[in-house]
């Protein structure tokens, strides 16, 4: 049997070549044959030998081949990197960080606008690729529309990302039928992840609001703020580490520097019942070292509303944490929270008030709010750098980053006159600025309410001297332009705020142009720190697909979280969205349709008046926009 | 010596684990040892089976695993996509067409509006779907500026096609310092391929001049007549198929419908001393065949200056044939022409008009371009599918897409009022209108100009009801904007261009916004129809690298090139390039520096006033810029 065995083999691997030689067939023979002369004894040691020696050598190959096989399959069996839609990573991790970070109001314009800035301030002889970090990661564009209006708002836009799903104009993570939508913050809490929220705005501003809670109305701020950190939220506490503005939300109104309609006081509440850490001040930050020293669940609200623009920030730094210092913070101290789990963390980071200079039409504080933000993505890909590099291989972090919508819209091109425009714009115009507008403007208020009894020539010497010359770097205002300041500092009837007039001042000599204070409809960029692991994000998409991205990074259940929060409308605790009690109405609110959710985009013919109640400045406005 | 050898593999191989038993070291000393007992002997029989039948099965194991391994390897070693700077693919092609289109002046906002307004024209009701066909190749953006502004105009947008290089606004294919660059299409054409361009503007315009001529401002469209059918070019005839307008530049100005300085009759000559094959009209166009009946080189003018704008050329259809039209014919003749080659072509395929649309602020002529630009594209997308699904395999085509610059500032969003907006623009508005605003006004000045002796009132009820309610759709004109019309088609002093009067009341009512009439600086889009042939051009780049990218994919040489034509500007010839001739003033020029060339990006100060001679219409400007 041995040898009916033995032949097949043989047979199957005889060399069929017509080098094989007789010799080769007698050795063949003989080895079958058990010869047991002397010489055949010696030479069946040695054939033994060569016959051992060769079996092992074949199987070291073998084992050889087999790794090098291995090796080579792992990496072919990569995902096609053709097939976009895919959104589930299929390589198996230990653990997952997801960054997700949200440049408010940044539109295309605002890279090309700070990237000449940026090269005008470093290096303005050199050669033209000065480029930002966010430059070399771009992956895509958004598609930003909401279901109430072509142009979105942050509310909606935060709720494509938080849930996944479209919705009108002020929702916050609510569906156009007014019914909870389950976030990914929440999702991946339950999943065993850490989740944190890093913000230069208020906590309770649109964004952040959409990963942690649920109203109708993105002004119910005060409802906002209980969810946030848990008091009323139906899941509880959702969130481990908050870090950004918005105090006044949170303090009782029998207090100072309280914004809320009602006497709760959030954060001891949020201390007593929930187990939050409050930190508020410069030294409360600092005392967090850098991460190392973060007891969580971390409540850490460093202003009263906003962070000042970074422009502003910079010369109050004793005061104020910049973006990347608090998202450094954030990063290392979820890293360490989650050393010992096997789940990561999921940290959403906004570079909130690029926004707010869009609506100023302010390009010196939008320069600097999109450098920042540029820093802070810098930090967070190189914390993801250094995961990823982990040699134990336990965890994959991803970085990514795309805006909701743009602000202002943004030109960097601005014709100043009736004839042809030569093709320039000045970023040396905003390289001479040392404050933002709106820090100007502020300034103009206080000196003329504390120096009321100076006299007309006096104040528009300040206005020139200290305002526009030092503050804004210009040195040819006209009169006119100071008597606007003037007009605008006195409160006179018909004046423009004084932060429209300096953003102007300083976009006309930029040649920068602006279409709105508000928002506008253009496509938004979407990078990623990792070209592979963002793959889905490649190309062209609606910013639901980069909601669908979040939630399939972590692999998380967001219908579960929706029944629940369904649910709990039912019983005894059924008013914690906060019912339809009139907020104050905040500046993006909608007027078409009940709660703005069936706004209109078909033209209904009345360009000529505002539908609202008008400032009475219309004949200044036309000023405003009149050609010098 | 020979069980030297086999002991240290022996040993080398030995298992070192806990199960090794006393009888596996029996065995191997037994082989060791020549054992010659009866026993033994039949036990050294089978033991000699069994090693040989290790030997084999290792042995093909070997074998299998190699293959396996050659062939994972062969999978592996395509070049990861993570290195975007790799310009030249590696897998090896019999033949290439490279499909080159530019969407002259279309920017990322052209987009959102075309989506919305095409979105609002075929299915208001549904959802948010509604995409381009452009939008499923999105793969990159490129950075646009040129060596003298931060704001390119077409001439050095096309110069960092064609050549790869950076240039200054003005230079058709020439460097700073006024010497030639070799391009892509000629030196395709010297490679073997053939070469076409189609455009719907003047082929004598900046973007297809930069193909195929070389001078030192875009306005010497004569000499760029003559060198493009090559009778002054050094390199003789580089182009075997032209399609698209501007007859004017060809006729010698004794012929009517000529717009040359001279009496050079360009078209005479290019068939007499290069054979070219010349048609102008649409019978000519349409007896071509769709590209079946071709004979090349084909020089086809179909227009005296422009073809007209998509939105009415429709109603022209029997005088001048579409954008795509014209491509699909070219994409025939030249894959006919080269069918038996083992070369293959270059096409570059200009949407030359969108440009246009926003240099007039017209968002309806605009999206009618950009919506016939997105059909060609589909057209190449479609030509190249067939070709690469060629059976033998041997054609590759890929199609990039990409502009020059964005024009206009266009943003979808405007704020009409000094009230904070409502997030809306309406595209409803551009659906109504039936002409661009260039047309209307053209109709406006002939209509005046026909009936002087109309009264005043008449006049103004044929602009209220056929121009602007018939044509424009707009039912709301108020007194004021009536009136403004009227002056201007009287030629009033002060007065506006009748094309900007109509461009801003469709603009103001779909509340679309624009900050100049020239260019702007934000990035554009680059599209690709193959994600991984395009590779190179993933992310963030500058336009230079768009043109490394062509001259790559067909592996070009065009320093060769290069050196020719600097070669040329020595001998008897050395006139070619059209000398330092001042041409008539082109409306893109720039005045700081000579030619341009040293245009700086550094505020001067004066922002108040134009420095070019004005119309004499401020007034009317600003209030074009009022509030209503």
């Amino acid at each position: 049997m041995a040898k009916d065995q033995a032949e097949p083999l043989l047979h199957a691997s005889r060399p069929s070549s017509d080098d094989s030689s007789e010799r080769h067939v007698e050795e063949d023979d003989a080895l079958l044959k058990d010869s047991t002369t002397r010489t055949s004894s010696r030479w069946n040691r040695y054939r033994e030998i060569g016959l051992f020696a060769w079996a092992l050598i074949a199987t070291a190959l073998v084992i050889i081949l087999a790794v090098l096989y291995e090796h080579a399959e792992s990496t072919t069996n990569n995902p096609p990197s053709d097939s976009p839609d895919n959104d589930h990573p299929t390589a198996p991790f230990a653990k997952r960080n997801l960054i997700f970070m949200v440049s408010d109001g940044m539109g295309p314009t605002s890279l090309s606008l700070t990237r000449s800035f940026l090269h005008q301030q470093e290096s303005p002889d050199s050669p033209y690729n000065t480029t930002l970090v966010l430059d070399s990661h771009l992956i895509g564009t958004s598609r930003t529309r909401s279901t109430s209006s072509l142009i979105t708002d942050s509310a909606a836009g935060a709720t494509a990302f938080s849930c996944g799903l479209k919705s009108y104009n002020g929702a916050i993570s609510v569906l156009p039928d007014g019914s909870p939508c389950g976030t990914v913050l929440e999702a991946a809490k339950r999943a065993g992840y850490m989740t944190g929220l890093v913000v230069t705005t208020r906590i309770t501003d649109a964004t952040p609001a959409c990963f942690a809670s649920h109203v109708e109305r993105r002004d119910y701020e005060d409802t906002i703020a209980e969810q946030e950190v848990g008091l009323t939220h139906p899941l509880g506490r959702t969130v481990d580490l908050i870090l950004g503005g918005g105090r006044c939300h949170f303090l009782p109104n029998s207090s100072e520097g309280s914004c809320r309609g009602d006497d709760t006081d959030v954060i001891s509440l949020a201390q007593e019942k929930q187990g939050w850490h409050y930190a508020s001040t410069r030294s409360d930050f600092d005392a967090l070292g850098n991460g190392s020293n973060v007891q969580l669940p971390l409540l850490g609200l460093f202003a009263s509303t906003d962070i000042p623009y970074e422009i502003d920030r910079r010369a109050q730094s004793d005061i104020y944490p910049s973006l990347t210092e608090m998202s450094r913070t954030a990063l290392n101290a979820l890293s360490a929270a989650t050393g010992d789990s096997d789940k990561g963390f999921f940290l959403m980071i906004e570079g909130s008030r690029i926004d707010h200079a869009g609506h100023s039409n302010d390009p010196v504080a939008q320069v600097h709010e999109v450098l920042e933000y540029d820093r802070a993505f810098a930090a967070a890909l190189a914390f993801a750098s250094t995961k990823n590099n982990d040699d134990e291989g336990k965890a994959e972090t991803i970085v990514i980053s795309t805006s909701d919508h743009e602000t202002g819209g943004l030109a960097t091109a601005r014709q100043l006159h009736t004839t042809y425009p030569d093709y320039h714009w000045f970023p040396s115009v905003l390289t001479n600025a040392t404050h933002s507008s709106s820090y100007l403007s502020h300034q103009l208020r206080e000196h003329v309410g504390s120096h009321v009894a100076a006299s007309t020539d006096a104040m528009k010497t300040w206005i020139r001297n200290q305002l526009v010359e030092i503050g804004m770097g210009c040195y040819d205002a006209t009169h006119e332009e100071i008597n606007l300041l003037y007009s605008s500092a006195k409160g006179e009837e018909g004046s423009l705020p004084g932060t429209w007039l300096l953003a102007d001042m300083v976009s006309r000599r930029s040649q920068v142009g602006w279409t709105t204070h508000g928002h506008s409809a253009v496509d938004v960029n979407v990078y990623a720190s990792d070209w592979e692991g963002g793959r889905a994000l490649r190309g062209s998409m609606e910013n639901t697909d980069v909601g669908g991205f979040l939630r399939g990074w972590l692999d998380l259940d967001l219908g579960g979280i929706t029944d629940d929060l369904k649910k709990a409308l039912e019983g005894e605790e059924s008013g914690w969205m906060g019912g339809k009690v009139e907020g104050e109405s905040g500046e993006q609110g909608n007027e078409e349709g009940e709660d703005g959710r069936e706004a209109l985009d078909a033209y209904q013919g009345d360009f000529k008046r505002s539908k609202r109640s008008s400032c009475g400045c219309e004949d200044e406005f036309a000023a405003y926009h009149r050609v010098h």
